[in-house]
């Protein structure tokens, strides 16, 4: 007989609106899957490669924003999960994952795939329970509904993050026939109402002083998730205010109008006094890690005054070793409290500044424009040329490493967008006017960890999640590396895989200090020779491979175009040309 | 600068004899990748899936009998090793893993690649340090270096097991040009000498009684690398005691010439009686986990009054529920000993049962030899078909989950080994008397822990350790999950991979309780499409493709010859009809 707490796990959770689950296969783990196969509201896959599955997952609940679910059996498979719950540990996805295991007693005991999974995932993962392996006591009972709230709960709760459930399940796993398979729909669940942090007018008045008292006021938006009302009350804020708002490429606020996006370019300068002069007295941010070096760099070299960090609960990073407070109130609270602050105070004179920065950011804008003219075709060209290319009301992932790089560098251009226009089906023109909100591209990259080992599953997680168009941009490492987020049934027809090929981690190349040494191309570079015409042949994914820049822009047309299948992009590159082209902008801006 | 502490860790491993390194490509860990790649006495290879990367080692460290050593940058990477190590903690296997990782102040700061490394293997690894990562005090250096000697050698102390050792690193990681790069080679290092345990009289004395007083003694022999002197030790053992001695597959000990084998045929009876004569007084054990489930059950079912397991030091797992003394040495001297004392003593009137367990034995061979005729082709003769004509003197890998149970029901038959004289260049024809230490066939597989994600990488382990012909025997989930062993510049000509291809997890068709489910073939089996194919193209092996019994016996003869290339063979099976002939068998002989 199967046992009751474990089947009622799925009710629970469906009446928490937790309904994706993702399976990989196993045994002990069987009551669990039935008992989320069979529940009529919950929706159910089946992942092979665990490492692969959870990035799926977490693709997945990054765009639903809920938790999905993981169930693996016991032994590696769990540490499979590992790196995935890592990144959505440190990148804030709610997760729940569930490892069956052994009981306890046969920990050990050289029993097959049985390790040691109580808190296996340690300091990396938000919460870790283990459920009783005994129901007998009705309080056993309680103890796992009341678990399965509470992890949901914690999970949900910002900061967002994987919450792990150790499950040791004693034999049978497998109903017997004709065996009641019942969920208690009148089971008890706990809720959490979702309340919200505001500051007291003391404190407002505390900081609004030093805010009025600060010429130089500064924003730096880090990883964040699309926020619509966040854009339009930072949009509002800036433009009331002037104040410069430095945005990262994962900040998702490439809607705004007037953002600086190219702090790469502008931060280049060797001139101190220029550099001087830009650095800020207050400097405000919130959201998670940035990419830019030289943003980082820079503000810790010319540190602000006060750095106040927005951000509702949790611990925050010190990213600029200036941080003097933590604010703990969201974005959008503070901003549009200060906006009405700011709006009854008088208007601050801080215009020479603020059109400082502008006029460096419409400079750097410019010579991007055009920075690859009579340049020999390279992956960051076709970096540019993608950027410009994406249908609207898309999603974007950035693989890591070079992609999210190569992105930052260059930002979303917002004049680009009319030549994606008709592409998409289904598609609304957008407006004459091409700003703020109309720009619905979401971007997302696993900034939390910066691994190259999930890339391509958590676009796939977030593609089967959506009917709009899902472009994978990626370097040959990333893709290969786990070319296993397309060996499942579920590869969804929505999904556009980009390789930037040149055949090796050309990254190593581009960065001070390796490409000069002689074990570069072998023990740095790691040069690979695949490429992925017989992986889309397996898979059953249209391939297009190109070359050459026209071949590029051709092709990126149709490429993007609704199909009925998925499809993979090859751009073939030579990784000296990588280099020397890369090399050359690096000279240039500098 | 580099600093010298770093450096001087390639020369104390070297000093120490560790001298196969698996690198993995990044940044942070470029001081650690080239001390090990400029070192004159060491080995260094670069893969980049780290997963793939970590049971590489792993069977590299299995071939040598030495710890190999693992390099990888911070961050998720190090998670990625984490299946195996646990495999390694699990089945013995010395590792020593370097990870390096940011310096402490920055964790947790929002930079890249920076997660909580400190222990993360858990409970799961033999050992965990952390080295300084200030070297400004003379002792900083005498930590690191005590730390890689200490590692080292609790590595290699038995039981074997992977030890972690977690490296800070600050700026820069590359040595600036024309930067000096040497070695401290008068390095201090520890080193450990080996010393043998062994028994009093008096203990001798009390054991020996016991033994003698025991009418039916029966040995079992778990899952250990080859040792010859044992095999030896153990074929006297048994011709001069008459006590059958039951083996696992993986025991390594198929070269005894009155081994019990087939003891999955031989327990299949539901004959009581049968079962209670053939039940042991004296259970003799050593070595690891044991893979027939039969074995396992029938033991538990009919305990031995007294069960000894011979193992020098570590935990020792109760396998059976019957254990009863833990004797600290190894099996060699235990054996060696108690022959020594029972030639001494006079013969024992224990002959009934033994010829009871060889004609069982027997028995079991004489159906096994005629099973498969009139039955259609499936993978369970497939497996049949390989094992005998492997080639001798070679290495055999047996994936999870079913290939290693199909080879542990089959056994290894010595007859057989006549059919495959004169395949392999450089092997000397066996002698007349195929018996005992002529089989050198030695066989792996990763029953620590039972999991498939690393078993095609260890294979390659094993065969860039090796001239023999090292094969691989793999179902179709196992390949595809680890086919990124595969994805690296080592392949080596002597690599033979078999793939038992019938499109999903079969084994939930063959055990009991999923096989009646309605979601057996979609959440169970987990049916995908793939052959290997394009993946023999993509990374230059050889394909032979069969799905007839005849085409596979022709095929393996050229398959297992010498050759320039690795060679993939796949079996492709109907899973419907393998699922028939497991059960036919499994009807037939209980």
């Amino acid at each position: 007989m199967l046992f009751q707490p474990i089947i009622n796990i799925a009710e629970i959770c469906a009446k928490k609106n937790v309904k994706e689950i993702i399976l990989s296969p196993g045994s002990r783990c069987a009551p669990l899957t039935l008992a989320f196969v069979r529940h009529p509201q919950i929706n159910t896959r089946i992942i092979s490669d665990e490492r692969s599955a959870a990035f799926i997952a977490l693709g997945i609940a990054q765009q639903t924003k809920n938790p999905s679910v993981l169930v693996s059996t016991s032994g590696t498979a769990v540490l499979n999960y590992a790196p995935a719950v890592a990144e959505a540990f440190y990148q804030n996805i709610p997760l729940i994952i569930f490892t069956a295991d052994r009981p306890p007693e046969w920990i050990g005991q050289h029993d097959g795939q049985t390790i040691r999974q109580k808190e296996i995932y340690g300091k990396n993962c938000k919460a870790s329970y283990e459920l009783p392996v005994d129901y007998a006591h009705p309080d056993a009972g309680w103890q796992i509904e009341r678990t399965i709230s509470e992890a949901i709960n914690i999970s949900n709760t910002y900061p967002h993050g994987p919450v792990h459930i150790n499950v040791p399940i004693r034999e049978p796993f497998y109903p017997s026939e004709n065996e009641r398979f019942e969920y208690t729909t009148n089971i008890k669940v706990i809720d959490r109402v979702e309340s919200e942090k505001c500051l007291t007018d003391k404190t407002w008045d505390k900081l609004f002083k030093i805010f009025q008292a600060s010429p130089k006021k500064l924003v730096v938006a880090g990883l964040q998730h699309p926020n619509q009302k966040l854009q339009q009350i930072l949009d509002d804020f800036q433009k009331s205010t002037g104040i410069p708002v430095i945005t990262d490429i994962n900040s998702n606020l490439h809607g705004l109008q007037n953002i600086i996006q190219h702090t790469d370019l502008i931060l280049a300068t060797k001139n101190e006094k220029t550099l001087k002069e830009l650095a800020p007295d207050l400097l405000i941010s919130f959201g998670g890690p940035v990419i830019s070096k030289s943003t980082k760099l820079f503000l810790r070299k010319y540190p602000a005054k006060a750095h106040w960090h927005i951000q509702p609960a949790g611990n925050v990073a010190d990213t600029f070793k200036t941080l003097t407070d933590i604010i703990n109130v969201t974005p959008k609270y503070f901003f549009s409290e200060i906006m009405r602050k700011a709006h009854s105070a008088k208007r601050m004179a801080q215009s020479a500044w603020c059109i400082a920065w502008a006029d460096r950011e419409q400079k750097a804008q410019n010579f991007l424009t055009n920075f690859f003219d009579n340049k020999p075709f390279s992956e960051f060209e076709a970096v540019s040329e993608v950027l410009k290319n994406l249908p609207q009301d898309s999603i974007l992932h950035l693989a890591n490493s070079m992609p999210v790089r190569y992105a930052s560098i260059l930002g979303i251009s917002v004049g680009s967008w009319q030549k994606a226009v008709g592409n998409i089906a289904n598609c609304p023109l957008p407006t004459a006017n091409l700003g703020a909100v109309d720009l619905r591209l979401a971007i997302y990259s696993n900034r939390g960890t910066g691994g190259i080992d999930g890339c391509i599953s958590t676009a796939v997680g977030a593609a089967v999640s959506t009917k709009k168009i899902t472009t994978v941009l990626s370097g040959d490492m990333a893709f290969f590396y786990d070319r296993n987020a397309l060996w499942n049934n579920y590869i969804p027809e929505n999904i556009r895989v980009i390789i930037l090929n040149n055949h090796g981690g050309g990254i190593f190349g581009l960065i001070d200090g390796p490409d000069k040494l002689p074990e570069l191309d072998e023990y740095f570079v790691t040069k690979q020779p695949l490429n992925a015409k017989n992986t889309a042949k397996d898979h059953n994914l249209d391939y297009f491979c190109c070359d050459k820049r026209e071949e590029l822009i051709k092709y990126l047309i149709e490429f993007f175009n609704v199909s009925r299948k998925a499809k993979i992009l090859e751009i073939e590159t030579d990784i000296l040309t990588d280099r020397k082209v890369f090399n050359d902008f690096k000279n240039m801006i500098s």
